[in-house]
């Protein structure tokens, strides 16, 4: 360009170059890289181009713009703002032209990759870039002297304006192509299914805008749906329900025994989850306040067996070694031949699996917290009734599942119970007088604050959950309570009268109960049965850093409901995770929930955690003998010895050894895990 | 290769080269390029790669050939011999090594691109190369050590040892993916669909040999299907049946009203058609009593209103201009999609169709009778409630659809019927006395043959058929009873009692009839449908030969049940098609099921025939002004003024004008065209 044409400068990216004078201001961008959207075709009816020319003075850049450097607004563009409003100052890239030096900014919502803010600083935004895009086009209309189908015409005229080779069209959309043809007057809205083979999976007369994804995350117990805008990355609409597959088995091993032991067990499985996510999509789909048929993609992330159990897979091979899968490869299948109620022809994208007990659920997770990216050694953690665990950094990440049970979310406990209002969530211990003040979840109130018997009239206490099991056993150990062992020392021994007998053990007495409100205490059991499950956790967590040839990790990352309600210090304590500095533990909240947004908003992450998957160096935790050695050792609560950096000078651990019960025995016997 | 390397000479090709001594015959075949099958990687396991080699003295090649010039029979071709039998003398390709010069035969069962033979000289042999092939493959077991799932696995064996980059698996197997897997020990045999991206479509443990294909032709009044063995190309088992729309219309016209009519009127007749054609499998699969998941792959051609129902779509854009196709590619498709009994993941392939007249069936007329690869100008007609004509050459091709309506079919006849036994379809007039004599079908007996009258109590004598109409119409212009215009003279007129009067006009009695037998008579109005339908036939080829710029073609090729069974020569007499040497005439059967069956056998024909279409230039009578032209001007019937090269000499028209009757004025009037 020669130095008197027009000098433009886009913000906020800051590119900037000479252009022809009268070229467009979509053109101008285009050829200066700048990341400006259209989906009309240049026809005026989109308006995802529009701009924010400023006139005057720009002393950052050196220049003033005056009032006529683009071309006066256009009948195409006083059209646009007649019938669908334009923001005063804005203008449609499409039909403005550059005729003098001209600043423009690019507002957010004209970017074709825009930014999706995630809250927590240590993760990286997501870039915007669905799988499936819009596009509006016209279509010429049949002609007898040249006989070619409508849908031949369509995808012509797709192609032409796309630029591209080929072009599929999914066969759900033919019934009703000649008919939207029609009523659209031979302009229609196309969506674009852009992973794989680029095909139409979307069909609307005229201009349309609104297109919907969903993300999924099928647990075991809760199904958590988050449905999704694909134009801004904005979750419209979020709900859960219970896996209606509890009523087969409450974990994914009852589950395979019901589908081995009953004809048809594993398709009625298959059909129970199905029929739940339509349910959950209708109640998505009415929250938002939003068509079925807008929910053109959706991303699945879940454990190996509900993984088989939603594909209609029988879970069978996953209950014996050598635990094999059928497939663990990424799935990319039509939500029609899974029996979902979305688009006729809406795609479903399913996460890769790791291996035959670290699922969809664990890369989603990997896709969130990307250890592959850290340049840290991180050890994330996601806590479950199997725990996945993935330890690595730029260099390498390894992957297992450690068999945790059910204990962390309140199987097993004496008191548990799932996290909701009226459970024990908090617990603090005094270490001198051994009393006990706690809170419920739904209060913010201490039970020792007054008011506290008016605030549990109306949440009611009813038992302890996970997190509250882990802090109150911490601080049972750190009140010289508990010893290294397990054991609940004896009221004589703790000097504490709510240390009571037990039959052969002891249990300490966190409640005493009112007329309203049972007896809440923690026995010997519980502490046992948290003993393994932590065991299982902190061996697996061990045997990725034997693997790794570390004895320390940079930091660790909780993720998972249970890891985003537990108390970093006191899990340290209970010797769960290795030790790190307590401000390098982070909660990532549902990070499986959120990779599975990740991969419907951004269809590079899907390439990406393919890739990633395939370089994770599995580990099966069942066929390492260094396993059961650390899962041994791991079933002690550790001392004042132990290199606790950040909680040693907190409190110092007093070293009681009690007598009561047959815990230590018990906690070096190997648990029976439930998949051998 | 040194000249002191062992001669290999393979015939029948007499591909020839030398090889390094030790070189397997397999290998050997391939370098030198000749078609040696085998699908179970080398194993010895499938035979397909079996040779026999010829020892002694070659005197044609100059060569003689030792005993040891192969290895000995080795282990794996004598546990061949014993469990499956080798013929004697065969080796088996992949195992005996060349040692010595050596002749080695490639009998046709181990050919890869075996030839279908076809019976007619002027067609070209089918190649066999059908879209599905099989593949034996043995497949790594699951190990813990390196988490893979099962379908890795085994498309990673595939794509190694069949040299492909991607390999896709229809979900369909998935559930039974497992289980197949260990039923064959970790040894399998997939069937490969190769057009589209490859992928497996069948699997079952250990070695597998049954293949089979499908070829449809679904008409309007009959479906027509040819189970095929997709390794040798023979077909196995063919069945026809009515097609089940008939109880919503007749032909096309009254379908696409039915679906205008009604609400749900095209689903009705869409699962009217599918369960037809489930009945049509059954009965295949139990005539040649193989499985139906053993029915890998299929074919179908129709006309577009048949394409449209079979497919879903409703047909209504077909009833009115411009008759526009909601698509007229070719299909590929599942067959479960459309809801077809045959194996779980088996295709369906739907040949193109040529423009909103013209079909698929035509497109496979074109791919059988190949009038693109024509040194001489053909004509091709697939008469028809519609016919199809194709005019061309190597040079081009152009096609069109005419309405002849039903009477070539024996509808509109006064006692016109199906080509069925008791029905008239040879008859000759004599010139002179203009008695007629007649055959029915069932019998080879002429009407004044001793036994007639048996004959016919046994068959019926019903009616006459269409191609009984052609001749007795023809032979009843050629003796003088009928005129140019078509008009039947009277008693006096023609000299004969048989023509009576018939209202205003006249009949002639063909029959007289008997006790058991009605009087069968035709009558004015008879001739004049005749003269309709064979005009619109004529106008519609030479409006092609005007488009063209001929006023001959050079040679005629008649498709159809209907074109199989008429007289040329009567045709020729009656005008229905350009005069031709009669030798030039030929009947092509049901060449719409060929081609059908051609795009099964060879995955190449699909694209060419793709081309072919494309490349067609398409002609639409109904906007064409000349065809109105040609129509009014065919109705009359040929006299002898007629360049009638074969037939002139044969029989000298006389040229009587008869008086009786309007048909003169009614014959120049256009017929209303049912779908304008």
């Amino acid at each position: 360009m020669a130095d008197t044409d027009p000098l433009v400068i886009f913000t906020p990216s800051g590119k900037r170059g000479r252009v022809a004078p009268g070229t467009k201001v979509l053109d101008a961008a285009r050829s200066l890289g700048v990341d400006l959207d259209s989906v009309c075709g240049r026809r005026g009816v989109c308006s995802k181009c529009q701009v924010a020319p400023s006139f005057g003075a720009h002393a950052k850049h050196g220049i003033t713009v005056a009032e006529d450097a683009l071309s006066p607004v256009n009948a195409v563009e006083e059209r646009y703002d007649r019938v669908r409003g334009l923001k005063p100052g804005r203008r449609l890239g499409c039909q403005a032209e550059i005729l003098g030096d001209v600043v423009i900014d690019v507002p957010p919502e004209s970017q074709v990759h825009k930014q999706v803010v995630r809250k927590r600083a240590e993760v990286r935004d997501i870039v915007l870039d669905p799988a499936v895009r819009l596009h509006y086009v016209e279509v010429p209309e049949p002609d007898m002297h040249s006989a070619t189908g409508d849908l031949e015409r369509l995808l012509a005229a797709l192609k032409a304006e796309m630029g591209l080779e080929a072009l599929g069209f999914d066969g759900a959309l033919l019934p009703s192509l000649q008919k939207t043809l029609r009523t659209g007057k031979w302009a229609v809205t196309a969506a674009i299914h852009r992973d794989g083979p680029p095909t139409v999976i979307g069909l609307w007369p005229g201009f349309h805008e609104a297109a919907f994804g969903l993300a999924v995350d099928i647990g075991s117990t809760t199904i958590a749906g988050h449905l999704t805008d694909l134009a801004s990355g904005e979750v419209v609409a979020s709900s859960g329900l219970m896996n209606p597959q509890i009523r087969y088995g409450e974990d994914v091993m009852s589950r395979v025994s019901h589908a081995m032991m009953n004809e048809g067990g594993a398709a009625e499985m298959t059909a129970a989850v199905r029929e739940g996510l339509n349910g959950l999509i209708a109640t998505l789909v009415g929250a938002a306040g939003i068509a079925a048929g807008d929910i053109l993609d959706s991303t699945f992330v879940m454990n190996p067996v509900m993984h088989h159990l939603f594909l209609g897979l029988d879970p069978y091979e996953l209950g014996q070694a050598p635990f094999a899968l059928a497939t663990g490869a990424a799935q990319r299948l039509r939500a029609a031949d899974l029996g979902l109620a979305l688009a006729p022809a809406a795609r479903v994208y399913i996460l890769p699996l790791i291996a035959g007990h670290v699922g969809a659920d664990a890369a989603a997770v990997a896709l969130s917290e990307a250890p592959h990216k850290s340049d840290e050694l991180v050890l994330v953690v996601d806590v479950g009734t199997n725990a996945e665990i993935l330890l690595g950094d730029k260099t390498g990440v390894l992957a297992c599942s450690s068999p945790t049970g059910p204990a962390f979310e309140g199987a097993q406990i004496s008191a548990g119970q799932r996290a909701a209002p009226g459970a024990i969530e908090r617990v603090e211990i005094d270490p001198v007088t051994r009393e006990p003040r706690f809170q419920v979840i739904g209060s913010d109130l201490w039970s020792d604050d007054p008011g506290f018997a008016e605030a549990i009239a109306g949440t009611g206490l009813t038992g302890i959950c996970g997190s509250g099991i882990i802090e109150v056993m911490a601080e049972m150990r750190m009140a010289g309570i508990v010893d290294a062992k397990g054991l609940i020392g004896t009221a004589e021994e703790t000097g504490t009268p709510r240390c009571i007998a037990d039959g052969r053990t002891q249990a300490y007495v966190l409640w005493a109960g009112d007329d309203a409100h049972p007896r809440i205490t923690v026995t010997n059991g519980d502490i046992r049965a948290i003993q393994m499950a932590k065991a299982a956790l902190y061996a697996g967590a061990r045997l990725l850093m034997d693997k790794r040839g570390v004895d320390h990790v940079d930091r660790v990352v909780l993720a998972g409901a249970f890891g985003a309600h537990i108390s970093a210090r006191h899990a340290m304590v209970l010797g769960m995770i290795p030790d790190v500095p307590l401000d390098k533990v982070a909660s990532a909240g549902n990070a499986a929930g959120t990779g599975a947004r990740i991969a419907l908003l951004n269809i590079g992450a899907r390439a990406e955690i393919e890739r990633v998957v395939g370089e994770i160096e599995k580990v099966e935790t069942a066929i390492e003998p260094r396993f059961q050695e650390h899962f041994v050792a791991a079933t002690a609560l550790p001392n004042s010895a132990d290199p606790f950096t950040g909680l040693r000078a907190l409190v110092p651990l007093p070293e009681p050894h009690f007598s009561g019960g047959g815990a230590g025995e018990e906690g070096g016997r190997r648990r029976r895990r439930k998949r051998d």
